[in-house]
């Protein structure tokens, strides 16, 4: 596997259904996962918009052994296995590694703030050497606003220097062009893929070498996104790159992950989509009228989802 | 249960010890744990300095047993149980209360910043119903320049009117006396007890209705910030206050769970005390070589320490 082929493209942080119970529902997950390869979305489970860090590490786990038997394949997915502790970290990149998931996208350990590089480099090392698989493809998940917790380019460099192939991208959740087009511009050209974590920066990311986008309004807006990643060097990629950011910009006028499940509740026609885990709330009654009219004000609709 | 006794006094946030592979070690664990408690401590068992978010669920549940199975008192426990995911924190909850702990020390859920007061209202309250255990004791664990959500005095409010007794105090180490106080003047008259997070804190605490510290210094100072605690109305409350201080600058000069480690592995004679899991770092030789002197400075000792 020392040549596989890497991932690239459009993936969501595939956002995880509950019951009223707030248990994580399989089948709706499920159903969920296998729109989105539909619609040309890779499933980038357990990610910030997942609730991943909601989730046991047990819950993680059932949900990805339920997927694969059911037949996900799992070289289109980078489940994220970033944990505070080290060992839950390593137990979850192991089973998606030996798996044959395409890669694991690792926030760091984010309970601690101000923490060194010598230690964020160690906690990284432990998990390479612990999971010992060459088919590991670790993407770092850098999401400062959230986790308080980054990775520098020094970090990056170091990391790069001594796990070359196994320190496969990152995940820039920064909103900082300016950091990622330093990672572009640092990293790329020794096959280091950078995933924006937004789609509007989807297009000034190909257009400077980067690896696609991994972005949570790929749940409700997957076709379009794909189809600005494969058509970027189009005449229309500016125009296309400026319905995506309409989308978005309704999307993410109150919270965005509960609006998101908002989203999916309406064009399923499943209020259970509605249900988020504590701390996070779902939308009240008006955010849900706002976003829903700002939806039909782009004519928004979501294909196929019948098709399950 | 529902008259039982409150915990009040001196408790460490006992330090974790490791194995060179990074195991928690057990015996070294339960070692300290009875040195402590010889020193009048109790044990708040998985806080920030026992590196408990660095540990997975499994693994402290497995140190929880060993010391219940080794015959340590539960009534001098209060186990931290906050977890960013709320099944993991009932389990541990659920654990710690069955067992008769005199409480549980309770992060926030940690991972999502700028939660509202609703969500983490509606987290507390699945974990006293999850729970559902009469002689449940929560702790809030307020540590905003760690965790960076916290617990405001509204949401305290709404706690302590829905669950009264069952929301029993607070840690409050957010280093802000104005906030303490504002906790003690606001709650402490219905039974709300508030425990500085820092012993520099303690006689400003317990002039004004606290109920003791919490505090990190415990694992290496316990029995003078013990003596504080019982005898904080005597004449020189104000130069115990001042011994403490002098301790407590020189152990966090350098980080403060690195400095803890290696004066225990000074103080025992033991360097395998010294063993951090990253993403934090053991001092170097030169901050350890400071810290000696510092305390030597002081005459510092730690008695009874070759009792074990």
């Amino acid at each position: 596997m020392t040549e596989q082929q890497r991932i690239h493209g459009v993936l969501a942080p595939v956002v995880t259904p509950f019951s009223q119970e707030l248990a994580p529902d399989p089948q709706r997950f499920l159903a969920h996962c296998r729109w989105l390869l539909a619609q040309g979305s890779g499933l980038a489970v357990f990610g910030t918009n997942s609730e991943a860090n909601s989730l046991s590490l047990d819950e993680r786990l059932a949900l990805l052994e339920f997927l694969l038997e059911s037949g996900i394949d799992p070289a289109r997915m980078m489940p994220g296995t970033g944990s505070c502790a080290l060992t839950e970290a390593v137990k979850l990149t192991e089973r998606a590694t030996s798996a044959g998931c395409a890669g694991v996208l690792m926030l760091p350990p984010f309970y601690y703030k101000n923490v060194s590089e010598e230690g964020l480099f160690r906690f990284f090392s432990e998990i390479v050497q612990r999971v010992g698989d060459s088919r590991l493809r670790i993407y770092l998940y850098h999401i400062p606003p959230v986790a308080m917790v980054g990775f520098s380019p020094g970090l990056v460099e170091r990391l790069l220097a001594r796990y070359p192939g196994v320190i496969a991208g990152m995940k820039d959740s920064s909103g900082d062009w300016t950091n990622t087009r330093t990672m572009l511009d640092n990293f790329a050209d020794s096959g280091f893929d950078v995933f924006v974590g937004s789609e509007t920066l989807l297009l000034a990311n190909m257009q400077h070498g980067g690896a696609g986008c991994i972005s949570a309004t790929a749940n409700v807006n997957p076709a379009a996104i794909d189809r600005l990643f494969r058509c970027w060097q189009e005449a229309d990629a500016g125009e296309q790159q400026q319905r995506l950011d309409a989308v978005r910009s309704v999307v993410e006028r109150a919270a965005l992950l509960p609006s998101l499940k908002a989203v999916l509740a309406r064009y399923r026609n499943d209020p259970a989509w509605e249900t988020v885990r504590p701390p996070l709330v779902e939308l009240d009654a008006a955010q849900v009228q706002a976003l829903d009219q700002g939806l039909d004000a782009l004519g928004f609709a979501m294909p196929g989802l019948n098709a399950d």
